[in-house]
Formats: structure tokens, C-alpha cells, sequence
């Protein structure tokens, strides 16, 4: 028997006729593929979707299956060749759920019409009893014009859609909030803004993700003031959220004093430059920063920051480094600086690996794989939304990278993104921000 | 011991400080109040919010507890008064729930990031795969602008938002189908037509939803015209769809062969006028219309119906009567030919009640208790998902209809609407028309 060396996933189309499948089957094993686990994906009037999976020995092997199965005929076709991660999202990884099961005409009728009318009328008149008979106010906008998404750039919101439904699911296992993944086909920030502005009735709350720089932040800007529910641009603040907590950890297992320290960031994009704020909010007194992009430098001076000119002359003069560049190896071992704090958190290839700055002299060195935003932003919505918060600010945001530092386990750097008490603590502690107390 | 008279809920917020909920049962039950079951409906870091129910002996009686529990101080207070209507809607009637749970680091390096990357970047170089890989194609946004709910006439789409989440809990348990309620706060079809072709890459398809008339017309066609996915105002062409089934089903029973008969359609609003194109696309030759406005008169004309000018000569020539009106009554029983089918849809209270018109001579009379919008558009739009369809067309609605008829009970008007049969023979019958099968 061939050494079996991989396995794939078959989309399989049939038309719903008896013995279509058997075909199927017949042509995949006279190719000596070993079929394993079949799910049916749809059962329509017409045509059947099986998942089947087949380890073979090779891409070519599998390729030839593929060939066979499409030259049955017959209307049989392989729509799509699968891995284990793609199946995890098929046919998308969430779905609006009724939070009642209709059972009886009495429950249409209290669900639906025509007992819906009262619902209706006591909103209208007291338009606040929406928070307490609608979903409105536990449901967050997922908001892409898939310009920048993941490291993958710009394209576009549909291919962006993977991300948007994931952070619907992170928002419903870890905060409970309904996320509503909206695709924009435009990035002219007038009219994202007057698009949001039409439909922001139906949310609590606004999550910007994945827009580019610099749209990104005039989109941002005119949104929180103009709208009056929180609206976050996760790649900035969510980010910085948790870059924050991370330096704060690092300064914490390095006693060195934050707020006193000298702070230097590689890479002013948008989270470049939000992490630069951040750390200046939280009280870190000289924050420089080097970017090849004049504007980029500008908006780090314009918020109180000090530009620098040469990445020698900032590892030289700085006890903290943030890379947030997409540069693998820019910083070279010979520039760190002896007991310097180093995150460089490019990924999936970091400005320098934490084996080679601390090899180098570093204090203390991490790279991003541990830095995930998903330690910010569904406790930050929760905390927001629970104290039916109009806006998000920078003391919400440090209670929250506070809160996560808090929940960090000794010797960790940031606590572990699936326990569930991070997320409960950062709600907490933006709620309670968020009303004054 | 006073006869108890009525229940209600009260929706009450502690501060989360011990003894606060023992004040609040105190104060009830010093005004012999019958506290019944308490549930817990949010625990806030900082406060608890509980549905009490009460047996009361009067609205005063209940309104004397509310005092008492407001009068209690340290923060507590009671937020609202519900009965068992407005407790199916407390917190809003759906959630977007994660289709899978994730339980370990792997998951999420396949549900999030890293893993999500591949996924994005299969569907950049072939956009076809976002209907395997995500869920849009199985979504379809509940829009509007809440210029006509129910009929409650222009409350606003905040204080129609229970309406639109009751669609998306049918669509959900119908027919599978991921329903977002789209809040609109503009009317004006550039504004709308330009918002929704926004945010419509995210979207499978559009049901339109209690949007008024005029503007509804203009915004229906230009989406239907500049969108290449179905789109449907459900008011028209969904009330159509099941009144046309209706009117089949009264034919069946009464021997009358519909395209022959001479068909009365009384007001020509949104859904009187698509009823009308509905019966004639059906194969009705001769469809008469009345209606006070002249721009709907002149709709109907456009259309290729025959407009009448009096009533009296509207009834006393028509074979087949439907009646849209709103005006309870309109419809005096010496108006009623012998033998006529007669079919006054207004809620609550029709243009004459079927014993009245049945006493008059009417050999079919109903009203619009069964003739509801929920046996039409969860099957349409299943079908039309199902067969990745570009537009909803009259073949496809008529075929809905049809499958309606057929899963109706001898005897009956229309099938039982929480029947799953008649919503799955709708899809399939849909589907097929779609296909051109």
C-alpha cells in the first residue's frame, strides 16, 4: 500500500439521484483514494453537497481523483478542494439565531404580529425601551472596507469577510455581543461616514477593522464625533490596548518604570501611531518614533511625540522598543542596546527574533505571536455597552490594558486568550471607567 | 385577601450591593404584592437588573408598588413594567452566534489568525469560493426605514426594530436563513438606493420591510435593477404571493376558474397594487381597481389594469373581491353579488366580516386573519438562496404560490403557518423556477 502523506477535503456536487453518489465513490477508489468522514453540507431539491475527506499520497495523486470525478458526468462536480482550516469555515462561521424557539400560534403572536405592535408602540413612545426590548444595544457593527486586511493588504471586503465572521464569533463566546459583519465597496471616508450614519440605529456600538491607513483615521475621527455610540478602530486601539499591557508586563518583570522610561516605536502606521498615544495617555513622558512616511512622522508630532531620524540613533537612546514595521530582521542585534525592553511584533516574521535580542544584551524581548487583539476588544465592547457608554476614551482603554496585565498570570507576559476572566475582568474595568466611578 | 387580578413584570436595576434585593422584595410585599418568578436579566459589575413578576389586584395596586420600590433609594429603581407580550422581546429577540465553539489554541489559529489568511486569499483569487467559505450567501438584510410598521403607519425604525428581529427569528427557524435588520434613518431613494448598494457585498439578499408608499416603489426597482441579488419589499410582493394563494385556494373550493373571472382589487397602497400585478402576471385578463388617490389609480392603468371610479360598480361587477383598504366596513352587505368570492384582508378589523358577507350571498368570504406574510417569504428566499438566483421574479413568486396551494388542508384557506412543509415546498418550488427547471 502507497504511504498515505496527506488528506484534503472534496466539495462534491450530485444532483439528488439515486446512485450518484456510489459513482462518486467508485471513482475515487479505482484511484486507490481512502475516502474518510462524509458530511452532507446542503440537501437541496436538486443537487446534493457532500464534504468528503481522502487521504492520498500526493497533490498529484489527489489532483487525479479530482480529474475522474469531474469526467463522471452526469452533472457531478468537485467545487472546491479543502483543508482542515478551510472546513472550519464552511458556510461561514456564524449565523443569526432567534433566541426563541417558536412552538405555537400563541408564541407568533406574541413573537410576531399582532402582539409586536405593543413592543413597538412603548418604543415609540419612550424611545429608551429599546435598550431593554431590542437587540440594539448588544449588537456591534463589524465595519471593513477591506483595505487592509490581516497582512494581506487590500483585498477587498468579501475576501476580508473570514476575519469580520471570526471577530463575530470571538465577540459572542467571549463577550456575548451580537457582531454584525458590514463589507463597505467604498474607503472615500465621506461616504463611509454617511453610509454608517444611516444605519447606525441598529447597533450599540461600532468596530472599525481592517481599513487601511491613513482613510482609516479620518474615518475614525469623524465617526466618534459625530456619532453618539462607541466606535473603535481595532487595529489602532484595540492594538494598543494590548501592546500597552504588554509593556506594562515586560517593564513590570524588568523593574523599570514606565512612565519615566524612554519609549521608542518603529513603524508609525495605524497602530504604530496609536500605540504611540497610548503609551503617551498612559504618562510615558518622552515617546519618539521613525517612519519612512513624512505624514506618518507629522501625526507622531502633531500628538506630542518626538521624531527621529535614524533607527540607530532611536535603539541607541531608547530603554523601550515597539516594531510594529512588517520588516523581518530590520533590527539588526548590534543596534540593541544592553537591558533594553524589545517587542517587535511583525508578524508572522518579527524586526528580530527574542532569541537574538536577548542574546544581544536585551532585558526582556517578545515578538507578536502573543500580542492578539482579541484580548482587547470584546471586553472593551462589553464594558462599553454595559454601561451604555457614548463614546470610548483613553481612560476606558488603559483600565482595560490594566485589567489585562491584572488577569496575567507571573512571569507571563499577557494573560491566555481563551480564559474567560480576562474577558470578564476588562469589561469590568472599562464599565466601571466608563461611569466616572 | 384581595382577588388577585392581573400580573406584570417589573424590570428592576440594583446597585450589586447585598441586602439591595432584599429592600426591593420588602417593599412589594409590604403593599401586598405576590412577587412570582424572578429572573435575572444582566449581572453588571456594578448592577443587577431583575424581571419580577407580580400578582397585582390593579393597575393602581401595581402602580402603588412602583412608587414604593422607587421611593426605596441607594440607586434602585424599576426601569419598566412588562407583561408576558413585551417578555418574549426582553433583550431583543436574536443573536449572531458562533456556528462552532472554540476550545483550544488550534481552534483559534483555524477560526482566527493564522489560519484565517488562507481562507481570505482562496476567496481574493476566486471571489465564487465567499459562497462556500462564508456565510454571506445564506444572509439576506432585513431593511427598513420604519416609515410604514405594521399598521402602525411612520413610527421610526428604532421603534420598528421588533418587527424586523421577529423576520429574522422566522427566516431563522423557516428557513435557515441568517436574517440582519438594517435600520435606515433616511426615506429619500437616493440616499437609501446608495446606502444599501454600500453594504450589500455582505448580503445574500434584501428583503425589504414596513418601508412606505410611494417612496417604496422607486426604492424597490432601482435596487432591483442595480443589484444582482434578489430583492423583495415583502409588503407588496410577499402579501401578494400569499393573497394570490388564497384566491386559488377560494376558486378550488368554489368551482371559479380565476383567469377567466373578472377580479376586484379595492385600494391600490403597496399591497393592493401588487396584488393586482400579481393576479394578472398570474393570467387574470380583466383586473379592476379602486382607490381614492389618482397616482395610484394611474399605477394600476400603467400596469394594464382597469381602473373603476365607483364602488358600487366595482362590486357589482366583479367575480372575485380583495379588499386592502384599512377601512373597517367599507364593504356594506348590499354591495355583495350572489356567488362572489369576497376576500377583506384589513387588520384587525375587515372590510365586512365574512358572516356578513357570506349572509349577503358571497358564496367565499375571509378575512386577513390567515393571510400571513409568514407562509410567503422564508420559502422565497430559501429558494432563491438556494439556486444562487440574481432577481426574485414573477415565475419564481407565482410557483411560491402554488406551493402554497398545494400544502393546504381541503377545506382550508391556507396552510398552518408554523407547518415546516409549506415553508420547505415554497424553497423547492422556488428553487426549481430559478434554475429554469
Amino acid at each position: 500500500m502507497e504511504q498515505v502523506q496527506f488528506m484534503r477535503n472534496l466539495i462534491i456536487e450530485t444532483p439528488s439521484v439515486p446512485g450518484n453518489f456510489a459513482k462518486v465513490a467508485l471513482a475515487i477508489g479505482q484511484l486507490n483514494g481512502d475516502i474518510g468522514d462524509i458530511q452532507t453540507i446542503k440537501v437541496g431539491t436538486l443537487s446534493t453537497i457532500r464534504d468528503i475527506s481522502i487521504q492520498c499520497t500526493s497533490e498529484e495523486h489527489l489532483l487525479q481523483i479530482v480529474e475522474a470525478v469531474n469526467q463522471i458526468g452526469d452533472g457531478i462536480s468537485v467545487h472546491a478542494i479543502t483543508d482542515d482550516v478551510l472546513q472550519a469555515h464552511e458556510g461561514g462561521k456564524i449565523h443569526m439565531k432567534g433566541r426563541m424557539e417558536i412552538r405555537s400560534l400563541g408564541d407568533l403572536r406574541r413573537v410576531y404580529t399582532p402582539g409586536v405592535a405593543n413592543v413597538c408602540e412603548l418604543i415609540k413612545n419612550d424611545p429608551e425601551q429599546a435598550k431593554y426590548f431590542t437587540g440594539i444595544s448588544n449588537t456591534v457593527a463589524i465595519v471593513t472596507d477591506g483595505t487592509a486586511i490581516l497582512g494581506l493588504g487590500n483585498i477587498g471586503p468579501v475576501a476580508g469577510m473570514p476575519v469580520m465572521e471570526g471577530k463575530a464569533v470571538l465577540f459572542d463566546q467571549f463577550a456575548g455581543i451580537s457582531g454584525i459583519p458590514i463589507l463597505l465597496n467604498t474607503s472615500d471616508p465621506d461616504e463611509v461616514v454617511e453610509t454608517i450614519k444611516h444605519i447606525q440605529q441598529g447597533f450599540g456600538g461600532i468596530l472599525l477593522e481592517d481599513i487601511g491607513s491613513p482613510h482609516c483615521f479620518e474615518i475614525e475621527e469623524r465617526l466618534k464625533a459625530e456619532l453618539s455610540i462607541p466606535v473603535m478602530h481595532d487595529d489602532q486601539h484595540g492594538t494598543a490596548v494590548v501592546t500597552l499591557a504588554s509593556v506594562i508586563s515586560a517593564c513590570q518583570q524588568t523593574d523599570v518604570l514606565l512612565t519615566e522610561a524612554v519609549v521608542g516605536q518603529i513603524g508609525l502606521g495605524a497602530a504604530g501611531l496609536a500605540i504611540s498615544r497610548m503609551l503617551m495617555k498612559y504618562g510615558v513622558k518622552e515617546m519618539r518614533g521613525i517612519d519612512r512616511n513624512e505624514v506618518a512622522r507629522q501625526r507622531l508630532a502633531d500628538h506630542g511625540g518626538t521624531v527621529i531620524d535614524s533607527l540607530e540613533e532611536l535603539m541607541a537612546t531608547c530603554d523601550i522598543i515597539v516594531a510594529t514595521t512588517g520588516v523581518a530582521g530590520l533590527i539588526k542585534p548590534e543596534m540593541v542596546r544592553k537591558g533594553q525592553i524589545i517587542l517587535a511584533l511583525s508578524n508572522p516574521n518579527a524586526e528580530i527574533t527574542p532569541e537574538d535580542a536577548l542574546a544581544a544584551g536585551a532585558a526582556f524581548a517578545a515578538d507578536g505571536r502573543l500580542v492578539n487583539n482579541i484580548l482587547g476588544f470584546p471586553g472593551i465592547f462589553r464594558g462599553a455597552l454595559n454601561a451604555h457608554a457614548k463614546e470610548i476614551t483613553y481612560p476606558m482603554l488603559i483600565a482595560a490594558a490594566l485589567a489585562i496585565v491584572d488577569s496575567t498570570k507571573p512571569g507571563d507576559l499577557v494573560p491566555h486568550p481563551l480564559d474567560p476572566n480576562v474577558h470578564l475582568n476588562v469589561a469590568a474595568a472599562v464599565e466601571r471607567v466608563a461611569n466616572n466611578l
